[in-house]
C-alpha cells in the first residue's frame, strides 16, 4: 500500500516538535479554547515563531483560519501526520519502577502506543496487576507472542541484565527495542534499537550551567 | 574563570552521541578491555565510523594509540569534555513510580547528577526512604532549599499538577526544570525547561513502521 507519510521527509527534530505542539493543543482543547496562533505555541516553547509556522506548513491541512489555527483541526492534523491512529503494540520487559511508571502512563494510548503485556523474571513481581495488565513471567513470553504477535519491546530491566534480555527478545523475533537501560545493546542488524539516553539528555540540558 | 569547554561549540547531537560512546567505554572498562576502535563503537551503535571519528576528534585528548583508542583515556576524555566531575545537585518532585525510578537510578551519580531530595504532596508517600533519601512533603521545600541550595528540579508529578507545581518551583528560584510530564509548562523566561518528550521519541523511533 502506498503510504502518503513515508514519502515525506519529516525529520526527527520536527516529529519531536510536533509532539510538543500536540501537548499544547491537547491542553487548549481541554480548556475549550478554539483558536491558537503560532506565536502562542512559540512563546510557550520559547522557540521562534517562524520555526513553528514552518513546521505546521508541513502538515496536510493545518486548519488555518483568519483568526489563527483551529485547535481541533490542527490537533487532528498532527495526529494524522504522525500516525497516532496507527496503533502500535508493545510489551514492557522489566517491571521495576520505571517499567511500572511506563505501564501506568495513560498518555501512551493517546499516541498510538498500546502496551499489551508486562514481563519480569522476579517471582515477587509476576502476578501483580498494573493498569489492568498482569505482570507475567518472562518464561511465558514465547507462548504469549504466539497468541499476541508483537514487534516492539520496551526494555526497563537492570543494566546488568540488558544484553542477555535483549538477545532473548531478538531470538523471539522482537524487531524494535526501546532501550531505557544505560547499556548499548549488541544485536543483529535486523533489530532496531532506540536508546532513550537519559543521561545524554541531562547533559545536553545542563551543559552550559 | 575561563572555561575551556564553554567555548567549544559541541552540539546537542554530539553530546548525546558522546554519552552513548561513554556507555560502551564503561562496559569495555568493566570487562578490562584495554583498546577500542572507532569501528567497534560505530558497529555497536549502527552508525558511521567516520561520524565516530569526527566526534572523537572534538575531544581534547582522545587517547589514540597505534592499536586503537585507550579505553580508560578515551572515557576520561569524554568525562572531562562533558563535565561529569562538575557535580550538579537536583531534587525530584513527584515520588510516583517514575520519580522513584529516577531516584533509584544510580547511574545519575556517575554522570554528575546528584539527587539531594525527593518531594511529594501525598502523605502516603512522604516519609518513605528511597535510595537513602527520604521523601519530604513539598511544603518543606522552601526550608530545605535554604539549607540545601539547588537550581535543578526533575518534575515527575501527574500531568494535571504539572503547571502549578512548576510555578511553585519557579517561585522558590528553581532555574532548571527537567520536565517528564506530557505538559508544556508556561513559565517566566528565567526558568529553563527541558521537555523529556517520551512520546516524541517513541514516534520518531516508530515513524517508519
Amino acid at each position: 500500500m502506498y503510504n502518503l507519510f513515508m514519502k515525506r521527509n519529516i525529520s526527527e527534530k520536527v516529529i519531536n516538535r510536533l509532539t510538543l505542539y500536540h501537548y499544547i493543543l491537547q491542553d487548549f482543547a481541554e480548556k475549550n479554547i478554539e483558536y491558537i496562533s503560532s506565536k502562542q505555541i512559540a512563546t510557550l516553547l520559547k522557540i521562534d515563531d517562524s520555526q513553528v509556522r514552518k513546521d505546521l506548513n508541513l502538515l496536510n491541512n493545518s486548519g488555518k483560519s483568519r483568526v489563527g489555527y483551529i485547535v481541533d483541526e490542527l490537533k487532528q492534523s498532527i495526529e494524522n501526520t504522525l500516525g497516532f491512529e496507527k496503533r502500535k503494540k508493545a510489551i514492557i520487559v522489566g517491571a521495576g519502577n520505571l517499567g511500572m511508571a511506563l505501564a501506568k502512563y495513560d498518555n501512551f494510548t493517546n499516541y498510538g502506543l498500546n502496551i499489551i503485556g508486562l514481563f519480569d523474571n522476579n517471582p515477587n513481581k509476576t502476578g501483580k496487576v498494573i493498569n489492568n495488565k498482569q505482570v507475567l513471567n518472562i518464561k511465558k513470553l514465547k507462548e504469549f507472542m504466539q497468541k499476541n504477535p508483537v514487534e516492539i519491546a520496551i526494555l526497563t530491566v537492570p543494566a546488568q541484565n540488558a544484553q542477555e534480555t535483549a538477545q532473548y527478545l531478538a531470538s523471539l523475533n522482537i524487531k524494535y527495542i526501546w532501550n531505557f537501560t544505560p547499556k548499548i545493546l549488541d544485536l543483529d542488524e535486523n533489530v532496531q534499537v532506540w536508546n532513550e539516553n537519559l543521561m545524554g539528555n541531562f547533559l545536553q540540558f545542563t551543559y552550559e550551567m
